[in-house]
């Protein structure tokens, strides 16, 4: 199955951690993701001896699996990890600048065959408009929206 | 490894969304029950930049799979979607109706090689005996699965 | 407002877990109700920095409230516990066996006014019934209300 | 401290839920609203003996909590029921109407001293304009934020 | 009860959101921090219409409640925020510097009537001597640990 | 991609439990773990109709999976069960033990290509101590870590 979109295959490690405190997880996620891992992401789940623990996952290109892998066993807990590969159907993505009140925000299109169907801003354009303003972030975002919304319909 | 029971393949979508608002994502669920999927679930989980998060999860017969990604791209925040086959062991299910003090009630057997080794009151017949006769709904169910049993007893 | 019901007022003692293995949070329940807590749970939270935290909350009475702050000052890494009266409205308990096809269980009755409106197989008996005779606990717990249902009902 | 916005004080029942089936769960959840509770919700918590278990709370106005915490003590496995009193800080609320090419949307607003500080395109009425033309929940509230916007721009 | 702990009494905002994107709820908890709360954390809850929403708590002196709560009537999508106050427990905070391999490590230290019983090595230095030296932030931890025990073995 | 670490293949179950009493998934992981399960554990979700539900996970070798698939249909509400098959990376395991101011403490060790990456006190072990010795469970961790790096130190 593949319907018009884009696709491809990446890699999924995924481990449980009962035996790791919190700050040193979250410290984890910002190295993973420096060491290029696509996604991170923390599960909370309950372990056996009523413990309350954390599964932690990540996507990423299978080029890049084993040197995340040996993040993993170094700064975590961990003594095993599961690995999986994963199909993805994917949006072709594209970036657009728009001009707002606010200044210029990146938007960020998701195509279907050439047609766009998701439209969203960037977060990091929008928080740039947001410290430079002093406007709350949900004002930006509106105002990114309606900027794209207005420029394609003129067009 | 099928053990006697019966099997199927399925597909699983799952996307992670975090830019979604919580009101549109329970929205979604219904439209994807609607459009055929089999299941569908949410995950709390925790993404970069500290954003409490939701993985979206459902299941489907991979003829469905198509229409339920269209759905997903066009009413989510999602760029991508994870694609994966998983295989089942299931029950064969089978319906029954008992008489109740509050009416008949249908309740859903599941068995294995032809024997019953699960007894589920079917929640929505349960809802209505008790709307029906404004008992609470723990008493319908007590009542459904104490007159199956009488009934199998007496045979 | 008592409604008819019994009323207390209990301690509760919160903290935020972010730098405790969950190891050791798991093994700390079970300290917290040896010690007195007339409740304990787990709350999965997200703290700043990425952090999958946990917040243990417990209930007790007035006079066990030191004590089990002393355990949760040396047991957990809290170095603050927020403490709060908090009133409570409560069913008058009862106890009662009951004759089953699995042997004797106890069930426990909930009364408002002198009158039953909640009835509960007790775990401990249901689970000792259950590895007594090799039957699913389900199996147990449906057996003990129909008991209690059949025994009332003759009455 | 009210920093010029209005005030009330609410009730705020809460109950650990270890051993009631999901499924009656969620529809307790209907029944609590249906009888005037202004808000419920459940919190996923871990109890002892490995229970996943579930925190329902919820807020009413308190000459409705006598009501609500005979559902609960009826229609829930509760034996005890957590009472608390709660301030709560508001803004006041307006409702505004705005055309759009969807048809008409209610705008909910916030207002602290008089001054919009929230909007926020209903719910119910987004979907009502989704399910009539077939379009995105998401494209309806972006319209209904445009249009607002739009509409207050002018005058 | 104070139970020879030090006390104080701060304020907790508490706010369901179900319509705030979670890229938004995350940037918040930034702007929270640095405007005074003493912490700020979610909760993942399940609200009506099957939405999977976030409790947002924070604490705070009472002097920089009004403060907060314009920030999140401004930043989130909150129409109401519960306002209550929580008395607290806390252990004595002491910091010292220990020597390790690794360079010095701050150790926050807390203290029942002038007895250190807790001994955490902070976050922020623990990080700083990782990135320094390349080595896992478990072994900073680790080694903070050690050096405090054997310079108070030694006195 | 094995990148120098052991490999091996495993099994994993999972079903959502949307109408089983917490009392009884609790009960149910101890049986599984005696079954033989390599792992259980259960993540919170939210299911259909307002649900707030529990998935269960397990991992176990092939040639356990049909028992803890009977175990899971018998003693849970379960009418279906994914079945997959998952690599895992893992650690060469080795056991040491230490001598601590608190008695011997087993250390779990965790190897790559011979070398030593993870060392972890063993729960059992630990509690055990903390127990003969009435200190906290965190105190004989940070000792049984210290003695293993004092031992390797000298070596």
């Amino acid at each position: 199955m593949t319907g018009g979109y884009d696709t491809d295959i990446v890699t999924r490690l995924e481990t449980n951690l009962d035996d790791l405190s919190p700050e040193i997880t979250g410290a984890v996620m910002e190295k993973l993701l420096a060491a290029g891992a696509l996604d991170v992401w923390f599960t909370p789940i309950q372990m056996k001896k009523n413990r309350p623990a954390v599964q932690l996952s990540l996507l990423c290109d299978e080029a890049r699996a084993e040197a995340l892998a040996d993040i993993l066993f170094t700064e975590t807990s961990a003594f095993g990890l599961r690995v999986e590969k994963v199909a993805r159907l994917k949006l072709e993505r594209r970036f657009e600048t728009v001009a707002t009140e606010f200044g210029e925000i990146t938007v960020k299109l998701g195509l279907k065959q050439g047609r766009v169907i998701q439209t969203a801003p960037e977060f990091e354009s929008c928080r740039a408009a947001s410290e430079r303003t002093g406007q709350p972030l949900r004002a930006i975002y509106a105002a990114a929206l309606a900027a794209y919304a207005a420029q394609h319909a003129q067009s």
